[in-house]
């Protein structure tokens, strides 16, 4: 199984992290973004999207981070990080959309702007991030993981642009219940960290 | 079961959709958004994301028009609309992402600018649903529904925002494997349209 990964992208880590806390192995295949070989064949012909991460195993080829998610979670994780009956599912998918959205159009668009010199409005993405941010807080006030009480793939989804988000000037100084979230986060057994994400103690 | 719901409302729109695809009865409750109801007292108590929609089926509580198809289609759909094998999954998963992510971005913000008045940045909108045009237009060009090769909450998802982008001047003139793609979906038994959507022949 190969992942086709980015050292430096959230999207990547959140893969290689739900990897290392399931005991899933993955074989990382370092793709030279810079010069544009995911957009070039031989990449583009497997992935036709362009975008990264994607993961291949045998002949299935799985592009968008949440979906890979799923898929190692479904296929070798367990139902402890997703799980099987709808109402669960959906409690977990709420946040799967919430990564794909939110925590894109927020924090990670600020980073971009900030770390990578990207030109995208970075006035909206701290407006979103901060609606963001105290939505999640307010749910972590309440309950210690995203969703069913338990580390799921939510967790993992949803972690990597808030924990990189003081890149992009989104910080968590205000922010309590998520500053206990990611603490309990980088404690579970297997944690991984990446660039610009602090290390645990 | 209680949809929370706007009339003119994609996301609100897919969720009526597959459940009139796939047979379930909904109770609609339409929401005065106008008026701000969905962040106000009593609604912004039961889905403190002040998003439409969002749907209640007894003590549970769903946001997120993706994680609500989900739902309804593992509680209530069966698995022709959302499967149960990690691979397939993954497969349809990737295409939820799409929905929350760019027919968000791309087609949908064009419409909130160009309808509704929205001050937000068109012209990525428009690159953005360019791109995904040009992607679903080449997968649609190898099947005829975006997985599984049968309809799925995967359709429902990316389905409206595609038929609804003229509204926001992403029409679909140059993408006929896209138009022969909403023709078959306006084909389905049980297909329902909303306004700014063409009515099935």
């Amino acid at each position: 199984m190969k992942l086709y990964d980015l050292e430096l992208s959230g999207n990547c880590y959140k893969v290689r992290l739900f990897a290392a806390l399931a005991g899933i192995e993955l074989e990382l295949v370092p793709v030279d973004v810079m010069s544009g070989a995911h957009k070039k064949s031989p990449l583009i012909d497997l992935n036709p999207w362009g975008q990264m991460p994607f993961l291949t195993d045998d002949d299935l080829v799985i592009r968008d981070s949440q979906a890979i998610l799923l898929y190692l979670a479904r296929q070798y994780g367990g139902n402890q990080w997703w799980p099987d009956s709808a109402a669960q599912q959906a409690e977990v998918m709420q946040w799967l959309s919430t990564a794909a959205n939110e925590a894109h159009n927020g924090p990670n668009i600020a980073r971009l702007v900030d770390k990578f010199g990207f030109t995208l409005d970075k006035v909206r993405a701290l407006e979103i991030s901060a609606q963001l941010l105290q939505l999640i807080e307010q749910h972590l006030g309440q309950q210690d993981w995203l969703a069913l009480n338990r580390p799921t793939i939510a967790d993992c989804a949803v972690y990597p642009y808030i924990a990189l988000g003081w890149e992009g000037g989104v910080t968590l100084e205000q922010y309590p219940a998520i500053q206990a979230w990611t603490e309990r986060i980088t404690a579970l057994p297997g944690y991984i960290t990446m660039p610009g994400i602090e290390q645990p103690n």
